[in-house]
């Protein structure tokens, strides 16, 4: 049981929004899509769940084609920016369309869930703010209980009390009904935690796909009186750095070796900042 | 020099979206104005800077009454959500009548800033995308050079990199041209460290008002085995906790008092956590 995207290429007139992309989604797993805004991401997972074509390779669900396949695309679901509803629809309404189409949707969860979020049943889908319109489209996808489930910014609008329920039901859900979930989204130190693998995107092609774990083993921050962290530094490869007086905090490739001098401090990298560093030094190049 | 509120209300129909609100914004300072959505930050925000009245109560601008006062507007600018912009503009003619508007624009620096977040100066306003258009009202906010400034969620829709950059070019301008700077924002993580006063808005009132030294004093967490935290924290007033395994963590008002039982660790509370916990016990009230 798995996806495999295989070679998968989307060009927009002279853009080339996705350049030869090959990857494996595995059953089970908390996967993060990372990227800047014009990455790919949405491109990405538009393809994987054939809202999208790609101009080149394909996308295979558990071995299938999920080009125009329905029993493929029946084990996926997105959770997308969009509004697939048509504009008049309430959304109780919605809940009864989604139930038709997806056979494991969870209809007392939905309702549960969205008394928790305080999302009003009987509101028009298009009446909806931001911040309930991205709550909206998150319930459903939690309550659908698809093998295969992908967030696209699922917390766009959000208020932080809600961010953080969000966070709280996605881990249940997977507790109670593991599955494979991937999340793209802006605030990475938020799903840090949350993400076993980590995918990073950059101008179409793949530029890091690896457990979290072993991405954030591979950095670390050191800070201390300037000139010693200069010296301890000294020929490695510093990602960023930044001084406040006479104190100097640099984040490093690599893992720290050597004895660690007196005064010096080392603490491990956080996910956002590794990533904003790797953007950084990417548009050096 | 000091923005005073002086009791203000507003009433939309049956709603009260702000109840006698009363602040004084300092010079010269960084404020943070957090609240859930639909607490009254865009609506206070909008009374402040006169784009919408009061239905009770006054603003005050260096002591003089900000409604239809044109000089007393002229030293406000808000970045806020709306495109205030005719459709068909584009951003570099939007620049020229900022600057016709606002005598101390930089025009220089706007442009520099343009290209660092990689803002085509000749597309349409309306043609940008979400993260482009919130960088492209913010830049307006970085240039306009007014005593007070203010920013309704201003980071909506960008990427991590645009984020920090924003961030610290906020940090530079401060440091070179100090004013007053109101931010309302849901990520509340990451301008912990930029805020010198916090203001929490909750159903139009006003929760908390301090600075947020003083605000983070008030709580800690405290973490070890579930019987040890237990004990240390019987009779104290817990925000919120969670276990995993035999480990618990709490999150407690108030200051840690007596000494420190083997085993457990005591740590800062951050603010985002706070609001949260604080927004949970307001729900139960």
């Amino acid at each position: 049981m798995s996806i495999e995207i295989r070679n998968v290429t989307k060009q927009f007139g002279d853009t080339l929004a996705l350049d030869h992309v090959s990857l494996t989604l595995e059953e089970n797993k908390i996967y993060g899509l990372l990227g800047n805004n014009g990455a790919g991401k949405s491109t990405l997972l538009s393809i994987i769940t054939d809202r999208q074509k790609a101009t080149e390779g394909c996308v295979l669900v558990d071995g299938e084609n999920v080009s125009g396949n329905d029993a493929a695309l029946g084990k996926l679901f997105l959770v997308g920016e969009q509004n697939l509803f048509p504009d008049d629809m309430k959304v109780k309404r919605a809940f009864d369309t989604a139930q038709m189409f997806y056979p494991n949707f969870d209809r007392a969860y939905a309702e549960a869930t969205a008394e928790k979020f305080g999302l009003n049943l009987k509101k028009k889908i298009t009446a909806l703010s931001t911040g309930y319109a991205s709550i909206f489209r998150l319930i459903l996808g939690l309550s659908v209980n698809t093998p295969y489930l992908f967030f696209d910014e699922p917390v766009l609008g959000l208020d932080a009390q809600h961010r953080d329920l969000f966070y709280r039901l996605l881990v249940e859900k997977y507790a109670e009904n593991p599955c494979t979930i991937v999340i793209s989204t802006h605030l990475i130190a938020e799903v840090a935690n949350l993400i076993e693998h980590t995918i990073i995107i950059r101008t179409g092609r793949i530029l890091k796909n690896l457990p979290t774990e072993e991405l954030m083993a591979d950095a670390f921050t050191v800070s201390g009186p300037a000139a010693t962290v200069d010296a301890f530094t000294s020929g490695r490869h510093i990602l960023t750095s930044s001084t406040l007086g006479g104190l100097k905090t640099a984040c490093v490739q690599g893992v720290p070796e050597g004895e660690l001098p007196v005064g010096l401090e080392l603490s491990k990298i956080n996910l956002q900042d590794y990533f904003i560093s790797m953007m950084e030094e990417e548009d050096q190049k």
